[in-house]
């Protein structure tokens, strides 16, 4: 396996998910569950229709078999029983009279004059959705580590669940260093960037910012574990005379798991624990910033939201260019999807910026791999917003 | 091409964007740009360094060559203008003094005394981001049509944009049909499911809901279609004696331009217009229903919303069981994305319900494929939420 991937799922064994909470399920919205769903109420149900026919019983059926027509049944209607050698016009939805087990389609029914012949015989069973057939009483609607989007909303209606145990929302605080930023020389559009990736992600978010000085970094390191589950500094990562982020987390006595990891860009990815708190330091450069954000701290976020699967499907492409390989470390390449599926990599620098802004993907170039050329299958991520 | 998505590509030519507005980046989050958004500041703003180490003139700095270091430069310095036969130690991010033409990077010099020596010579511009080298001051930041997620809103601090032109949001109403759903006897899953997801797409969203009276099915559609841009109505819209929809439309003197469409599940789907709002026929089946939304009503919405892509990104997979195929009609069914990148088909029914909720990928299965066998490749649609 990459051995960059070897680190992330090293840095994401030690991380576990956060305490759950009670939550009614309107207004649960993007949050994950802590417990599997049961359902309230089967799906369907009761047994019902699944086409516009006649409910009848199978034996009673035959091919050319005459019925009477005793009730008509819609979805949302309560039927009264089948009478013996009855049949029910009934509707998709509809729910099976008491005594009835199959449905014969109307194209194969010719009614009239109150009495239904049939152009062939039908099986016990035959176009009947059973009660519970999707989901039964009690059963598993839901399992734990689902995000509830939409759909998965509408599936804890449709079985009746009104509350569910929810993960905590993480607490995320967004660091940014630097005198650049603080003196306002530079906007802070990487603290843009990941306050609205975390939220995407189903976090709180909370901005601030230090200058280039090792104790004003400190104490703003200090003051955000303290509240925050997942610390992401941006800036001042690296080994240069102004890289704080190293010295004060040594300062704070933080253990540092993993400084500089085999990947370009974003090489200095720092990763570290502090009073229970995760730290990420993040590169200043804004494709490098996203990169290790995408690589690390998404994974780290939804860990500890309770996510099943905190890693972004990888999906196998074709490369619509070559690009140079990069012996010994991971190349991360921001990439579009072309037409034909194929992903077109996009601009060159760690420090781009339209990159991060045009991609629908994120392309794995293993450390291994060497130059590729065009046509090449590479491993991606996509990305959302696609 | 596959019939169904000519049908639906057709559908799509006779929709435009809505009127734009002006608005404050800060607050248009998930809008879509009406117009290019024009960088108001180059990116980089100046020329800086792309490593750490020393600014030189390049004639000056040949290999062994011994320069005074005059200055120290950081990212967000203002440095004084490099000296005749000087070398300013510099940052990554750092801005280059005026009269340095080139970056070498710490690894190659040796710096003593205050003075540093280079291993090897520099070429003019090397390790050098120029300024605009991303991003030229009145040059394009981001397309129209391009949604304004967290990494598009960095980019636009990052050159300098505070207001852009927005297309206004669409407005949705959801005409939930039928008496079990107004009587409370069925909860309204597909209500919810639409909702949600129609606000992912950047929607304002309202549900209504109609018993099954064409009176009152024809006065909801009629009200809903005066203030909504796009009207979902759910259920009622195949050709049984309560499907409502088609005849209150018929009724109101629509102009329906489909009903019927090849697949499945979906097959009833409508689409009209009524005085200038599309209306679109969702089928009740909680599958069907959110198939026909992913095929036709989500397109049409971000085609509204000014999308420049209003289409899921197809991506070809191989199949991780076999499918039977339906001639005649394409096949739409909702698949897990397995640990090898396979798609895996979830449930079989149309009023499956749990499919749409565990489901990573639509699966589209030609009309005139017939059976597919495990490993043959499809074209799929991935999710949001993966």
């Amino acid at each position: 396996m990459e051995r960059l991937l070897e680190i992330r799922d090293g840095l994401l064994r030690g991380v576990g998910r956060l305490p759950s909470e009670h939550r009614a399920v309107e207004g649960a919205e993007g949050r994950v569950l802590a417990e599997a769903a049961l359902a309230r109420r089967a799906a369907p149900p009761y047994a019902c229709s699944a086409m516009d026919g006649y409910a009848v019983r199978a034996v009673e059926a035959a091919a050319g078999g005459n019925l009477p027509v005793g009730q008509r049944v819609f979805a949302g209607d309560h039927p009264r029983p089948l009478g013996p050698g009855q049949a029910a016009r009934i509707f998709t939805g509809g729910e099976l009279p008491e005594g009835a087990n199959a449905v014969i389609q109307e194209e194969l029914a010719e009614e009239r004059d109150g009495r239904v012949a049939f152009r062939r015989a039908v099986r016990e069973g035959e176009n009947v959705r059973h009660a519970g057939e999707d989901v039964l009483a009690g059963g598993l609607a839901l399992p734990a580590g689902a995000t509830l989007g939409p759909r998965q909303l509408a599936l804890l209606a449709a079985v009746g669940v009104e509350a569910v145990e929810v993960v905590r929302r993480p607490r995320v605080v967004i660091l940014s260093t630097g005198d650049e930023v603080v003196g306002g020389r530079t906007p802070d559009s990487n603290g843009v960037a990941l306050a609205g990736l975390c939220r995407a992600a189903g976090a709180e978010v909370e901005r601030i910012a230090a200058p280039d000085r090792l104790e004003a970094v400190a104490a703003a390191i200090e003051a955000a574990a303290a509240r925050a589950d997942l610390v992401l500094t941006i800036g001042g990562v690296s080994v240069g005379e102004r890289d704080l982020v190293p010295a004060a987390l040594r300062a704070l006595g933080a253990d540092t798991l993993v400084h500089g990891v085999p990947m370009k860009p974003g090489k200095p990815f720092l990763f570290a624990v502090l009073d229970g708190a995760r730290v990420a330091g993040l590169p200043g450069s804004p494709s490098a910033c996203l990169v290790a954000f995408e690589v690390f701290a998404r994974p780290v976020l939804l860990t500890l939201a309770g996510a099943a699967r905190p890693l972004r499907a990888t999906l196998r492409l074709r490369l619509a260019e070559p690009v140079a390989g990069r012996p010994g470390r991971a190349r991360l390449i921001w990439a579009a999807l072309d037409e034909d599926g194929r992903a077109r990599p996009l601009g060159r620098d760690a420090a781009q910026i339209r990159g991060p802004a045009l991609a629908d993907l994120l392309v794995l170039v293993p450390a291994s791999a060497g130059d590729l050329g065009e046509g090449a299958e590479v491993g991606t991520w996509l990305l959302d917003g696609r």
